[in-house]
């Protein structure tokens, strides 16, 4: 409990290795002062262009011309779990594609490359001029489309309009899309996340949590002239290394108003939620061994959520941070009070978010549970809220659509619609009942939008009839509707339609509520404070973390912990004294026959001080050569607080080391064909 | 959000109707001066002798002459589900002794009739007079166990040495003690907890939750002339109100570093273990109608556990709330700083509470998973420890065991060995694997108790060995490992004892560290604080709730949220309006069959505004007259934050009406034998 936090206050006190920097305000400078090399910019293109976006949520690299892609195994989990049957559970066998016919495409999984970056705030900013609320926020969503579609030239071409630094810039991130992903090679599931739940976020650590795709273009392997080499020897204690990803969002720039919402707040609920998810899929997984793998995949990410809010929660209850937060937003404040047009422009930002948070909490719970679908935590539910909006959306000009339907998004909508992963009735039963159940407990008996969707019937009866007469699960019958389009949608008897047609008025009502009342205050506001941020602290600032690429220096090192070194190295030995034999901690057979043959000594994971968060799971790490020494999967138990700032003293990235790739490959795996690809 | 919270600064500004009050300082002339009517000695008396406690935790009162005791369903379900099987769940459907043959005992109830208070402050003060911290811990625990034992003069006496106001005085409470108690009439539980746990700690409410039990004494109905007669008319609004009942605790006076720690750090742990436990218990029970009927009570435990801790939290991280306890504290502070006998006496009190803090955080996980079986949620493991400890502390002096093993426990502890309650493996295994899994979470794996604990199991197959190979699950095994003592314990195979006997010194030596190091700090300074409290505030004062006997005052009273007026009084005909059908808003049968015959207006559930919390179920609400108008349940949702602080405006009592309980007894349950003693 005695963590001490450093934030920056000024650009110049910037801690070193802080910072998750765009491609295009890379401090290269600082860098070279710092190790003795300065990243040139074609040196940051190549790195760019090697660094491959996993549309879903993950980072990934290009490690061989070939289109071969490293990522973690759990950012590859729900493709391999989704490609497995209750006769073949690549979770627990592992994965290794003898032939290329044998690389089997996921059912759901885009790949982006970033080719450009582009600066449009002048134009957001030119739509939005004198507006304020909600005509601005109409505004920016519109022209926001407009870019959108103006830059993605065919389907092939993915572009964004990203809001950096709380709005104080915006910027074109456009991507070569890649939609036929396939799976090379996974190691098995009890090797990958060795230890589990009780090792996640903890360090020393021993995970093979790598896995390899390949995309592919027209049936063929994608030619990927921008790839990582791998390195001789990998990562060295002391040595420079970078990590290029995509940092999925923080918080660090929230006023102490917002942090204290999320605090006392949305953070309680969330714990709860996920608490209560995670007994229930754990306990459903009693009920045999095909039950026990279906849950699996949503057991995983509902654990890793509730470790990563844990750690959130613990960083902002404590009292050393909170003030240290204080201090940053009052030597803000009062810089902008003193200065007569600072203060005209900015000066009420901060009690205008302020003011709004009553309202937040007040739309919060039917918010999140009508529309962010806490309430409704089913596949068939999703697909069928897609396919009704998709068609409703779609008739409406691209400017005036909710922006995730906008022309943009098509082909991710599509491969979402007519992804042939699986669907599980049981399990959709348990999920739907339980969120439903939630949905009636924090709403209330009494809500009318309650009243209107229980009638006489409780959430499992609800669930029940809405899983089995729902013909969703089939690919055949989403497409239908999906060409059939409004009407059909319109006309279904489907009962999971019918649901997702009852809820949905109610889902958009209190969308556009919290759009209009909250959002658009809060996107203004923070917009202001960005301004105000540039002009008072200049601009040699990285932005808050939106899952776009980023760049983050450091270097292999340990840390120091209640007087305790911990050294930045793991080894191949250490693995086999944890293994107890029972799960979390037990080997797969693969590893016990291969011990012998193991060299103990190598390296297997290991931590570094970059900067980094939820999202650059799966990203490379690599050396100034640009070569691969290692593959971040995880942060420590104090790199959770990285959300709202970082501390050098304790946040640590933590990576599977290139050597224990490259053994394991060869060692346990005989898996030859990767192997000759990286050498 | 909106909730304004008053506390008391100065006796004088004592909020009227705030306040749990000990029977030997009730402020009979305030509610003179306020309501009219000043209770007499002999009242108070008379009320005292006809409340009953229920040593599991609840509240109740004869209402015969003839030992017929009421209390809430809620109080007696652990019971009723003990008296249970799959073929006759009286749970599902009530239960009504049609002879006094058919009341049937309750495999584990205790009842107490508090018939003396005594102070024996002096006494202890001069046992631990010049001693402090672990020393005086010693001394004050020695002295403790001999003043009960001298009291105790028989089974039949039950004595206990009470801490009030935090150490200020130690009161001696003296009990006859009852252990046969028979059900006499339940209701079904769909209508004693109808709107389950949506409307747990709501109002407006439709609740019968009440229940009839009979104290039986030598084999006969024990003879009761202190009892309460039944009201005419039962609870009116404004009318002055009376509950006498037993608060199981509360933390008003705790300081502002321990609220911190509180918020921060105990309850959200608490909220994330429960919440996972009651989707564990929740998935559990779709497994089957009688996985359904055996989880039930532990998941109606855990829901409202849950749902007082939210409550709770809700309070804590609530600014007006906690400001307001900061500027009490100052207040005192400042008080005893500006006298300078009163700052040398009591002066650090508040800077020793703070530092212990971080020892209490450190100690608390092993100590409450080892110690309080956060980390063994298993009867058998219960029963296993017990018959281990009493072994062991049966050996020692009286005034050097561990205090829930003194003399004046024996009674307790053999009806909980010898309790015929049945006991389900099925649940036992789920219950102690889910809570060795979150032992292992909480304390890492590697903990060294944990891995000595572990080996090479996990907790799924600790739990299934330990619970298959016990024979603990019946009375004749455990009554031989009683009587066999120590040796039989030592060399029993059983594996639940040899689970037990493995972690006890663990759980031990915890506890020991827990005692020394850190209560034994805060009961010294607790003490001091309560002095300085005397000397700053007075004597006028009620001591926080300590799961004894107080009287509130109040009336029958509405209040006001959000400008919304809530009515006192709920009646029947709007049970039948919230009726789906559909659990838990489903009526039982035998309400359907008897809509017509019963009169719609009659007043089903009211509110108070008399201050109670948890332990305070079961307690009756009695007018001036000392007759029943009703029967307290619940509080409402304000209620919660009761634990801290008391706020008349928005705080409520919930109970049963008078009359409810009576025209259901005729009409829809025609429970004559019943009825015609209560007339």
């Amino acid at each position: 409990m005695s963590r001490i936090f450093a934030f920056f206050l000024l650009p110049l006190c910037l801690m070193a290795e802080e910072g998750m920097w765009t491609f295009d305000n890379f401090p290269a400078a600082v860098v070279g002062k710092k190790y003795g090399f300065t990243p040139s910019q074609a040196w940051l293109d190549r790195v760019r262009l090697a660094s491959v976006r996993l549309a879903e949520g993950c980072s990934s690299s290009f490690v061989s011309p070939n289109g071969l892609l490293m990522t973690n195994h759990h950012c590859a989990a729900t493709c391999i779990a989704q490609l497995s049957s209750a006769e073949k559970d690549y979770m627990k066998l592992g994965y290794s594609a003898k032939t290329p016919a044998e690389e089997a495409k996921c059912p759901r999984q885009e790949a982006n490359v970033l080719i450009d970056i582009g600066n449009v705030t002048a134009r957001i900013e030119k739509a939005t001029k004198g507006l304020d609320g909600k005509a601005a926020l109409e505004a920016r969503k519109a022209e926001t489309a407009r870019v959108e579609k103006e830059c993605a030239t065919s389907d092939a071409v993915r572009c964004e309009v990203v809001s950096l630094y709380g709005g104080g810039v915006y910027a074109l991130y456009k991507y070569q899309r890649y939609q036929d992903v396939r799976l090379v090679f996974a190691p098995e599931f009890s090797i990958a996340f060795f230890g589990g739940d009780p090792d996640n976020f903890m360090f020393p650590r021993y995970n093979l949590d790598a896995t390899f795709f390949r995309v592919y273009e027209n049936g063929q392997p994608l030619k990927t002239p921008h790839h990582f080499k791998w390195s001789k020897g990998g990562a060295k204690e002391g040595a420079l290394t970078f990590v290029s990803g995509h940092p999925g969002g923080t918080n660090r720039k929230d006023t102490i108003a917002m942090l204290e919402t999320e605090r006392d707040f949305g953070m309680l609920h969330r714990l709860a939620y996920l608490s209560e998810y995670r007994g229930m899929l754990a306990q459903f997984q009693t009920k045999g061994e095909e039950q026990e793998r279906i849950a699996q995949d949503d057991l995983n990410h509902v654990e890793n959520s509730l470790k990563v809010y844990k750690g959130e929660e613990r960083a902002l209850v404590e009292k050393s941070f909170f003030s240290q937060k204080q201090a940053e937003e009052r030597d803000f404040q009062k810089r902008v009070q003193a200065d007569a047009k600072l203060r005209a422009q900015y000066g009420k930002a901060w009690d205008e978010i302020a003011a709004v948070q009553a309202k937040q909490r007040e739309l919060y719970y039917p918010y999140i549970y009508l529309e962010r679908q806490y309430g409704f935590r089913s596949q068939l539910f999703s697909h069928a809220r897609r396919l009704l909006r998709m068609a409703e959306e779609f008739d409406k000009p691209n400017e005036k659509r909710l922006e995730e339907f906008a022309d943009a998004w098509k082909p991710t909508l599509k491969q979402a619609v007519l992804s042939p992963a699986p669907i599980y009735a049981e399990l959709e039963i348990e999920e739907l009942a339980f969120s439903l159940t939630k949905l009636r407990e924090l709403l209330g008996p009494d809500d009318p939008t309650v009243r209107a969707l229980f009638g006489k019937r409780g959430p499992r009866e609800i669930a029940m009839d809405a899983v089995k007469n729902s013909k969703l699960g089939s690919v055949e019958t989403r497409k239908a509707l999906l060409e059939g389009g409004k009407q059909a949608l319109a006309s279904s008897t489907d009962s999971m339609v019918a649901l997702a047609r009852m809820v949905d008025p109610y889902a958009r009502a209190i969308r556009k509520r919290m759009e209009e009342e909250v959002e658009s205050v809060l996107t203004s506001n923070m917009e202001k404070l960005a301004r105000a941020r540039f002009a008072v602290y200049g601009t040699s600032l990285y932005p808050d973390a939106t899952f776009t690429l980023r760049l983050s220096y450091g270097s292999v090192k340990g840390w120091t912990e209640n007087g305790k070194v911990v050294p930045p190295f793991t080894i191949f030995g250490g693995t086999y004294e944890r293994h107890t034999g029972s799960f979390p901690f037990a080997l797969p057979q693969s590893w016990l026959d291969a011990k012998d043959k193991l060299n103990p000594q190598t390296r297997f994971n290991f931590v570094t001080n970059n900067d980094i968060i939820g999202g650059n799971s799966g990203s490379p790490v690599i050396n100034k050569e640009g070569e691969v020494v290692g593959l971040i999967f995880d942060g420590n138990i104090h790199s959770l607080g990285g959300n709202y700032g970082f501390d050098e003293t304790l946040n640590r990235a933590v990576a599977v080391h290139s050597d224990a790739i490259k053994e394991a490959l060869k060692k346990v795996y005989g898996a030859d064909r990767v192997l000759e690809e990286l050498n």
